[in-house]
Parts: structure tokens; sequence; C-alpha cells
């Protein structure tokens, strides 16, 4: 865990993305995961169309408590228990029971940061889109300009604005397409009972896992609950992502030097100390996050071994490490925009 | 960055320790940075009783307005210039411009940011020391009890009670010496001024550096502001204790397995589908902890590659990956101090 | 860099796949490189064909000096200078000027990479593929069989042998798929010139790259060599793969422990002092190749920043971090299909 | 697991160092572990003088055949119990079976890596202090030259050359101050038999491990087999000196940039397509290697989580990763003197 500092979010944050992985945002697509379930099992008959009615009158306006949420966290090693008291409290009896039937923490936990996921794949989508076009628009304006190209830290030969910027909208370009692609993947339902079987479900499980993806607009897979492949394999391409946006970072800082001057900074960070300074800051922090993403994905992957059906300390690893990536790729990308509305290449 | 998640904070957090860390912790010590540097420098005749008294009286309950500190932050890409500026802004003319005389951002943050540590350590000291304390206890009470060794996942040979809980508090006792010895190497103010020499200081660096320590109560230091060896050393230190802790989780979670039964929990975690489990909840995070710092000490290390006499770049990746590795720390040793009190031996 | 142990690559490595990589095979793809280039640069009119030819004939059969290839390699960081000194001592005037025309360090050194994966590539899927049939066929086998569940470290449900190998071949098969999509974009020519732009191939920069492409049995991409997301998202892959088959492991390692015994293993490895035991020695070495890998993957990811046109150290860093994660997914395999031999579920 | 790369040893690797990790070395360690375990044993009576000295004598000469040591590590984990059937066979009877009398296969291979570990610690020292002399030397000579100090990569302000070779030296003598201390903690005997507690030794395994000690100029201490806290740690802090190193690397990368010239560096590294070149080859490759060795302890402090009295998976695990990041270390300090020879300040 970290602690709450907003003003390195400020630099290096994400507000936008951060509402969208915090705690009111899981909650709600959890409550969301539970409504859809019961309208899924009714259609298959698994409960009564009264008990779906009840379950969705009675979650209307849901608001939780907080403080039993957390204590039931910190007791259970996830919310959902607590979370489900909570909601049974305001069905009409006998439809409490109605309510998660079948269904497992996991598939709640999992389901719901599959709809969170999608809003901020929706983000970064349009976030890229964004810098792409900028790129092109610089590229436009000064790509025939000269440049020095630099290899091993060192003056190779001369090219051009362009050739530099191409370098840089090429991997962009393959990550865009990725991100685009793991929808597929990665926004599925997760839905299969305590141990993953779906054998919970009154030999419904199918049915109600294609009903319920229907009513979340997300695709169907089997259970993953023990294969977290995707989700893993999509934090190795955030830090794909952010690893090219901490190249560009680098690129600018070095062209930036006061002794190369190759990149003008409008802007630049100010110092306590040194009135003369303009300090290249988005660039630098794109290569923090690049390097912050590598390390953590390295951690990320670390949670793969989940033990049996289920492993507590493996999902606990993957809670810790991945909301992170996210919310630094999301940074990256702000700072990225940021950045290229900051810089342009002098007519030396 | 991450998102702000309390609920998850519940599980693997530790308020205290979040506290000692977050942005109203830091702001505080930097004022008091900024207090006991014009108390020094008084002192040695660098800026006037009239301006140290000016300070100070100006400072008195300063609170910062947090919104102006944010962007400051993400237009500097650190907060002292913007904090700067709302301090001089409360001290009399002509003194404001005695505030921070000779220093830079990074002495003011990074003394801060010792300052923060110096808490968080003791806190860390006596919970690490509760724990001994009671597996020293268990040990009084069970020790003699028969146990069952395990190597490589196989039963090996009948051991006891003692010698299991001997394995666990020998390397804690290890990580206690050693977080002791460390507050000499680590708590140490930093003062060098804009490059890191103290010529800032009109040839008093030093003694301006000694009387700051003396007056924050720390110990002296060469300015270390691109060598941050002690810091991730630091860091490396926690992950040795969370990885020991983590060990001890895996232990507790793999007795307590049913079907081997060597170790029973009062308390265990519930289940959102089976009402029958007793989840190792405290065990399984140990686990994740031990995992995840394990992990953020190879990002931190990353940081060490300072650029010349200040990186941003480096100095940003330290701050994402140094916090959260001591709150980790501090949840981990609250979580093995709750586990210990769950835990028995049942006489087979 | 690691020292030599034959003996921890007998448990841990893998022979066949640690050839592919080796200095030979290196070298060998280089020459093959050279020898293609050559011939694609003859039929563009960029090299006359019997200078093509006088470099086909100088090179057959050539045999490094390779004190004198380690000695470039320390001194130039690459070891494509010294190779083409010694290859152009063998062609005969005045075409040893024609080898590598337009061509840099670079180019031959990806290039050969690429040639050396696609055939690694070849084994992984064959394992893979024997792998998941043999999953099948003990599926086929011993899949109705009752076998009790465990979440989060405790007994759960009953469920069948069928339902986990079921778990264990559903990411194997994703990974599948994935090995094979990524030919596409991994096994591709790099041909850029010194700084990436193929400016220097006299305006037919293009053409040669797709003569190159077809003569190497290699798909076609622009300049990749700051830009290195297809190859480290290659090692991502292989984390992935490596993460499914250290759960896989972990799974083995728990249901084979003696109280349990849900799991049987013949031949599993003996002690030097305890002649009882048999240990799931393939088994935990599995998990160690998944954590080795996990890691590993975060440390390639570092090699993404590479300053301007080409970095040294980003570069540097790559070789030091792919190779062996490459080898340890050689490795998991081969001891997965070993496992997957010795392993069975006792009707209990 | 690696492949063999001489090439790239010969750039980032160290032959010295690799020599004393490699399986000889280990296998000639642990031979002298046996004897002296004999030799102890004889001394407190746990066997007989003249089982020691046939011991002796039958171990005199021993060399290994190196295919059954391969074919018992594959089987077993571990080479001990295949290493013993070998020396057995050359103990005349009835004295064979008083080798490795009540010691477990850890015993032999944990303290033969601390004989291994101790010759390397002295290179490393010479190294260190070595490099600690060349950068005195260099200040002597040119220390009071200006240079231009530079933060955030942005010109800063005049400082000297003397100012930026004591911040390279500073953190450089904590180093060697931490290695020289870490003999005390690292440098120690293992010696706890099948489950580390002694009990195998007939009431005298203190005396044993005391004699022991004496014998092979160690250190006495605990058993540590599953509290591997003093080996990761020494990781941790041969991470930091390469951090270190790296950091001196980026330096002087930054500073040879033609655009700055601050740094000459004689005899750089040669391009295979532009003449003119001159790259700063060690200083990259210290970079590469302090990335490298940073990321691979957040590996191998992934190794702290051993199960119960033994993990083979975890053990595994260190055995993959501290031998590179022993021998990165070497190579970092034999280039940072190379470049050390290869610098000059050039005066302006």
């Amino acid at each position: 865990m970290t602690p709450r500092r907003p003003l390195l979010a400020a630099l290096a944050g994400d507000q936008e993305i951060e509402a969208l992985l915090g705690d009111a945002a899981q909650v709600a697509a959890m409550v969301q995961f539970e409504l859809a379930l019961a309208q899924a099992e009714a259609e298959v008959g698994l409960i009564s169309a009264a008990a779906a009615a009840a379950i969705a009158s009675g979650l209307a306006g849901f608001e939780p408590d907080w403080d039993d949420l957390a204590a039931g966290m910190a007791r259970d090693g996830v919310v959902v228990p607590a979370l489900l008291g909570q909601m049974r409290r305001r069905i009409a009896a006998p439809h409490a029971e109605a309510l998660h039937r079948g269904a497992t923490s996991q598939d709640a936990v999992d389901t719901a940061l599959v709809l969170q996921l999608a809003a901020v794949i929706a983000i970064l989508i349009a976030r890229l889109t964004a810098l792409l076009d900028g790129l092109d628009r610089l590229a436009d304006r000064q790509g025939t300009q000269p440049l020095m190209a630099h290899t091993r830290m060192q003056v190779a030969l001369p090219h051009t604005v362009g050739a530099k910027l191409a370098s840089w909208s090429a991997p962009l370009r393959r990550h865009l397409s990725a991100l685009q692609a793991v929808r597929r993947s990665l926004l599925v339902v997760q839905l299969g009972g305590p141990i993953g079987d779906r054998s919970s479900f009154g030999g419904q499980g199918d049915a109600v896992a294609r009903a319920l993806a229907r009513q979340l607009d997300l695709g169907l897979a089997e259970p993953w609950q023990s294969a977290r492949d995707p989700l893993i394999g999509f934090g190795g391409l955030l830090a794909l992502l952010t690893g090219t946006l901490g190249k560009i970072g680098a690129d600018v800082a070095l062209l930036a030097q006061n002794e190369i001057g190759a990149v003008a900074l409008a802007g630049g960070g100010g110092s306590s100390s040194m009135a003369h300074k303009s300090n290249p800051v988005a660039a630098e922090v794109l290569v923090a996050l690049a390097r912050y993403n590598a390390g953590l994905v390295g951690v990320l992957q670390q949670s793969m071994v989940h033990e049996n059906e289920r492993s507590g300390a493996a999902w606990t690893l993957e809670w810790l490490a991945l909301p992170p990536t996210v919310v630094s790729t999301g940074a990256s990308l702000r700072l990225a925009n940021q950045l290229l509305g900051q810089l342009s290449f002098p007519n030396s």
C-alpha cells in the first residue's frame, strides 16, 4: 500500500484514472455485477422474476457503510462478504438469499475489475489517439527540419525531425492496436462459483454466464479465477506503452540539454535556488514512470503463481501491483500529451 | 501513483505509517526544516537574529494552500518553490528573503523525509520488539510440543514448536539490530545547496549543517543528494524484514492446511460462498506483502542512477517506490502481531 | 553475466535452447545475414553481382577467430566491427568493401537474433503442443476421478481431476495461440543503417529490406532499432507461459504433500540425509523458474528506455536479460513435460 | 539459466569471478567442507580418527565424474547425493559412512558458497580500493579544474572536478566499509543437519559447528538454512555498489557527449558504419549492469519466502539470481577501473 499523497499525484498521478479504480467505483461495479447476475439468473430460471425485481429495487440508490466494509475487508481478506451483508439487509424477504446465487466473491471482484478497466481502456485509447494526432501535426509543421541523430550518446549523422517523430509514433501505433485488441481477451465476465467450475449454478452455469455477459456488454469466457494471464498480460502491455513514452521523455530531456538545444520546451519547471533553470519536468517524469511500471510488471508477474483454485496471497499481490501500473499509464499519457504541447524544434 | 483505496488499506495498509508519510506530515517536516535552518543560519551569522525571529513568528501556525502546492508540484516537479512562495508571503519584509538562504529544494525534501522516517523507524522498532516478545512468550507456552518438520514440501523429521519459533525469531533479531543501527547512517541532515557542495552558504556551509543537525536532532553527513545508497539500502533492509515475515506467513498457511492442522488460527476470514471456510487471511497477506516489497526494492534500486548533480527522473522514481515499501513494512509488522495473537499449535 | 554452471543447467537449464542462443549460433546467424544482405543488394543493384559472388565464396566455411571477436566485443561494445574485419580479410579485393554495404552493427545483431528466435519459437511451440496433448491424455484417463479443490490454502469443495487439468490447459492454449501469432510481429528483419532511417542504401533501402526479408524468410518491418516493444513483449509472453507452468508446479507440490497425497510422483528426488524423502523436484523448479522469469521481465522492460537513435546501455541490458528468459522458458516446458510423465492422481 | 556467451562475457562479465562461482570451484569447496567436517567430528569424537584419516586420504586428489553429477542434480534437485556417492566409493570400508555424518546437503552447499564468496569478496575489496585510489589520484591531478554542474539535465552552476570526484568517492567509501563489515555476518558456517536443528550430531552439534568454523576459518552462526537474510542482504549491498558505479557511468556518458565535451575518453569503441564515432562503451555497460543488478535484487528478494524448513523452489531461485549479481558486480568494478584509466577532464 502507499500513503495518500495528492501532491505527488498532481505530478505523477492521474485523477481521472484513479477515480475509476478507487473504492467507490469498485463498489458501484460490484453492485452492477450483482444486479446483472440476478437478472441473468432470472432469465434462465435459477431465481424467480420476483427475486430479481426485489433485488433491483432493494439495491436502487445503494450506498455502502464504508467502515463496515473496511472491517469486513480486514477480516475476510475480500470485501464481498461484508458487502453482501449490507446489500441483503436492503432486500425484502425472502429474496435476500437469491442475491449472488451460486457466485463467489471472486466473480464479483473480477467482473467488477473488468468493468472498471473497460472505462479505463477507453480513456487510454482516446489519449493515445490524441497523442498520435499531435505527433502527426508536429511532423506536418516541422518534419522536414534537420536534426542531428545520436547513437550511443554520441553525435551520429544528420536526419530530420520527421524521422525522429516517426520513430516515436511507430511503436505507439502498435500499442494502440494492442489496446484495441485487448478488449476481446480482457473484457470478459468472470463467473465460476466457489471453486471456479460453475457447478454451483444448478447445471445452468454456462447459460447464466452468457446472459450475464450480455447484460454487462462484456465478452464470454471460461472461468479464469486462477489463470490470470489476460490480466497480467494487460499489465505487460501497459509497461510497453509507458516504456515507449519514457523513451520519448529521455529523448526530449537529452535534446533539451542547454549545450544541445535541439528541443525547446515552453513552461519548464522552476527551481527554488537557480532562477535561470527551466527543467524538463514532464520528460523526466515520463522516464520515472517508465521505470516504475517496468519494475511493477515484474512484481505483477509474480502473482501468476496461484495455489490451487484460488490464492489469497497471489490475488492480494495483484491488487497491490496492477492499479498503480494502470494509473501510471494514464499519467504517462497525460504527461506525454502535455509535453507535446510544450515542445518545438528550434530552427538552428 | 496508485488510486485511493481505503478498503485495500484496511487489509494490507497501515494507517499510522501512511499518515507519517502523507502530504501533511511532509509539509510539516519541511516547515520544521526551514525553521531550524533559519535558526542555524542565525547562529553562524549568515542571517540576522531578527530575520530568524521574523521567520519563526511568520511560520507559526502555517497552513498551506494545498491547491497552490499541487499546481506548483505539477509545474516544477518539486513542491518547494510553491511552498516557499506561500511561506514568504507570511514573513515580514525584509526578512522573507532570508528564508531558505543558500538551500535548495532537495535540502528541504530530503531532510524532511529523514525526519518522517525517524518517526516511522521508531514505530517499526516497537512493533518488531513486540513481535519478538510475543514469539518468546509463545515459545515459553508451547515450545516443547512436538511438531513435524517439512523440507521441500515433504514430511521430514519431528522437531518442536520451539525449534520452529526459533527459526522465525533469529532473522527477526538480526533485522531489529539492523533497524537500530540504520539510524546512524540514515537519519542525517541533507544540506548541500543548489549543486550539493555547500558553496552557497558564504563559506559557512559546514557550520550551518552542524547547527542544523543539532537543531533537528539528526546526524551530520556530507551532502548525499545524488548518492542515495543509505536511503535505498534502508529499502533493502525493509524488504528483508517483510521477506522474513512472508516466510512466517507461508509457514502458517502451510501448517494450517486442513489436512495438516499443525497450526490453529482463531478468527479466520469468511467466504461469500463456503460457510465452512476459515481462511488464513493475515498469513496470506504477509506473503503478498513480502513479494510486493521484494519487487519494489528492485524498482527502488533503479533510482540509484542519478544523472549528474540531481536527476529529476531518478528522484521521482524514488518518491514512487520508497513510501509503499515503508507502508508495506508497517502493515506486515501489524499483521504479524495480529497473526501471532490468533495462532496456536494444537496438541495433536 | 552469470558464471558457467552446467550442473545447475542440468536442473534448471535447457541445452537445446542454450545452443540456439550461444555465440556460435549468433555468429552463424550474422554470417547468414551478411550473405543475404549481399544477395539482396545485388538484386537491387546496390552492389555488383560479382561482389555478391565474392562475398558468398569468401564466407563459405567461415570460422571466426574467437579471441579476436572477444577483444572486439570488449573494445567496441558490439561484436560486429571485429567480425566484419575477419570476414573482409577472406573476400577477394575489391569486393570486401561491398560487404555490409549501408548496414550498421545493429542490423546484423538484431536480424541474427530474430533468426535465432525463430528456431527457438518452433521448439517452444512443439513442447507446448506436446504438453497440451499429454494433459488431454491424462484427462481422458483420469478426468472423472474426484479431487478436492482448495481455495486460499484451505479445503473448499470436491471437484474432479478433469476440472483441475482444464484449469491448467486453458491458459496454456492461450499461450500457444500467442506464440503462434508472435511470429508475425517478432520475426521480421531489422534494416536501418547507422541511424535507422535507411538513408545509407542509396535510396533503395526499402527494396533492399524487402529482398532481405524474402532471402531470410522473415517478415518485413520498419526499422525498430530503438523501439524494442515486439522483442520485450515477447519476453512478457514467455513470463506468462512460465507463470502458468509455475502455477502448475505449485499445485503439484501442494497436492503431493504427504498429508494430502492427492498427486503421486514417480521418481522424486532423493535426499543426502533422509532416505524416505521423495522430493517434487520438477514441480519446485517450475515455481523457481516462474519467479525468476517474472522478475527478469521487470529487468527486461527497463531496456525499453533507449536514448535517441541507439542506446548502448539499454541494448546491453537487453542482451543480459532476454536470453535467460528464453532459456528458462525452454527449461520450464522441458520440466513440465517431464513432470507430466511422472504424475498421476491416486484413487483415494 | 542463461546460454553460454563468452563474447558477452568479454564485455560485461568477469572471468575471475565467474571461475570462483563455477562448478569446479563449488565442488572443490564442498570437498573442503566434507574434509573439515570429518576433521571436526573426529575432534569431538563423533567419528573415529581412523575414519577422518580414511576420508582425508580417500578424497585426496578427488576429481568428480561430471556427467554423473549432472544426472544427480537433475534427479535430486541438489548435487550433494550424487557427489557423496562418488566420494564414498573412494573411501576405504568401513569409513565411507562416516563421511557427511549428521549433515545435510544444504550444509555442504551453503558452507561451500560461503567459502566461494570469501574469495570473491577479497577481490571486490581489492578492486574497490584500487578504484578509490585512482579517484584520489585523479583528484590530485585535476581536482581544482572548473567543471559545470548539471541538475535535472540542465546547466546549473560551476563547480570543480574535485567536487564531482568527491560525489563519486563518498558512496564508494561507504560500500567499501559495508563490504568489509559483511564478512562478519556472511562468512559463517552452515551446519544444521536434515531439518536445521543440529539434532543429528549426537548432542554434539554446537561443538562440531565450532570446530568446523575454526577449520574453515569462518565465523560461527546458528543454522540459517531457511533464513537467508545475510545472503540476500549481501546481494542488496552489491546492487548498491553497482548502482553507484552506474551513476558514475551515466555521468561520464553525459559529460562525454560531443556537444558538452567535459570528459575525454581514450580508446572509445568503434562503429561498423560511422568511422568518426568513439563510443563510451565502459560507461554504458556500467549503466546496464547497474540496472541489471537492481532488477536481479528484486528477483533475489523473492527467494526469502522459504516454505517451512527448506524450500526447493526458493533455494533454486537463489541459485539462479545470486551468482549473476555477484559476477555483474565484479564486472562493474573491472570496468570502472578501466574507465578511470581512460578518463580525463580536458582543460576547456
